[in-house]
């Protein structure tokens, strides 16, 4: 190993063995030392979980006959502390997650594993992103190389702010038809979901999810407007959920007791 | 069923047979209408998790011979949601979690289950507040439910912002020595963390995980300073990742592509 190269931490939520990871790798291979710690089996729309309660296995994992990576049975972020605080033999300069077949949009970063374990590299103190690609079937992995090559080289060049990681999503489009890079913002858009109510043939009662986000915001400043309209959508993220903005709207609440 | 009362949903994320859930319903049946939907099983630091691919199995859920509420298989987001969605008769006008054993403080709002219930509930358009005792062994639930009636009361005279939901904890101590209710902000201190490598009998690497959270902010308005200063620290919470402050120092990230 170049000690020279920086320390490229690969990860994401379909599993050490999606092809997306493989695309991922391929994009960032020239650019440093590419490290791959993902958890074994599939683990979409985690959220932000850890294991805590449990010891976490790893398995070293081969691809045609040499060292892989480390398969953890957790969940994203798991993978991301183990590897930063045990697996590596040093600290990553840049955690990408993905590539996600489908896009991370809106409230969606809340529920996404691959978003989570960017997020937890940043709160461990490492710029990281997540990316997506906008196609969930026959996701085209190879269109969005470029941008993650560019962007992860932009990033390894200007680091990011103490604990911002960035939720990035790819539209599925060439890149002649690609409009270039935009930072957005999480759109605060409703989801339509809805419950489908079923029965096993034992008769017991199950409940399946279905629902699609709503672009109700026409502000075009939005991760999902901008996807739309042909950008690489760069959502910067900041692991504080305090309601800041509406803090003043509160004070009759704690005022009578 | 009185329609006059308000409708309150309680959840949690260590399951429906779970003592803290059995206070809750106490703390808060002077108020409403109570109605259980809470995870089957145990859902410690699942975060945000949402049941996505698979059928969610629902049971109904005795307790002394009488309907008590419905047990969930899935996550404590999945909970509300179904709940909300289809299991209630009618919408909450509020949705409690709790009562967790053991504080939420700091960015253990994004793994904690109790806390994902609260802001599932207010993505979806509820008042919500999730609620913790700060003690982890024998946790004096008694202490709590005073609070717990007074907040939740003050809900539904003044309401809580659109999307807003509360993370409450409460200190562990007799209601003679806390010192009041203190709007809070999510502290952004580090975990001291470290996974232990341990060898199954087969040889078989695995890891387990402990840490606790560094109270490395001297500002007195966070929450883990607030629920060590004796106060009952109400922290309001929004779904917006976005590094909204951050965002300027990021104009060059993207300049060169």
């Amino acid at each position: 190993m170049n000690d020279r190269l920086p320390r490229i931490l690969l990860t994401n939520d379909d599993g050490i063995h999606a092809e997306g990871l493989r695309y991922l790798r391929k994009a960032v291979a020239g650019l440093g030392t590419v490290e791959i710690v993902a958890p074994e089996f599939p683990q979409s729309a985690v959220g932000h979980a850890i294991t805590l309660d449990e010891p976490i296995r790893v398995r070293e994992v081969l691809r045609d006959g040499t060292f892989y990576g480390h398969g953890v049975v957790g969940t994203p972020a798991d993978a991301v502390k183990l590897a930063i605080y045990s697996l590596l033999p040093g600290p990553p300069r840049l955690v990408i997650s993905g590539i996600n077949d489908g896009a991370n949009l809106g409230i969606n970063v809340l529920y996404s594993g691959t978003v989570s374990a960017a997020t937890e590299a940043a709160i461990l103190g490492v710029p990281a992103m997540a990316v997506s690609i906008a196609r969930k079937k026959d996701p085209p992995f190879e269109l969005a190389l470029p941008h993650i090559e560019a962007l992860a080289g932009s990033i390894l060049k200007h680091g990011l702010p103490a604990g911002v990681a960035l939720n990035v999503n790819i539209p599925a489009l060439p890149k002649e038809k690609i409009r270039g890079f935009k930072l957005t913002r999480q759109c605060l858009c409703k989801f339509r979901e809805r419950y489908e109510q079923r029965q096993d043939p034992r008769g017991n009662v199950y409940y399946c999810l279905s629902g699609e986000i709503v672009p109700d915001e026409a502000d075009e400043s939005t991760d999902i407007r901008s996807l739309m309209e042909g950008y690489v959508s760069v959502t910067p993220l900041f692991y504080d959920l305090t309601a800041h903005a509406r803090t003043a709207e509160l004070a009759n609440l704690l005022e009578d007791l």
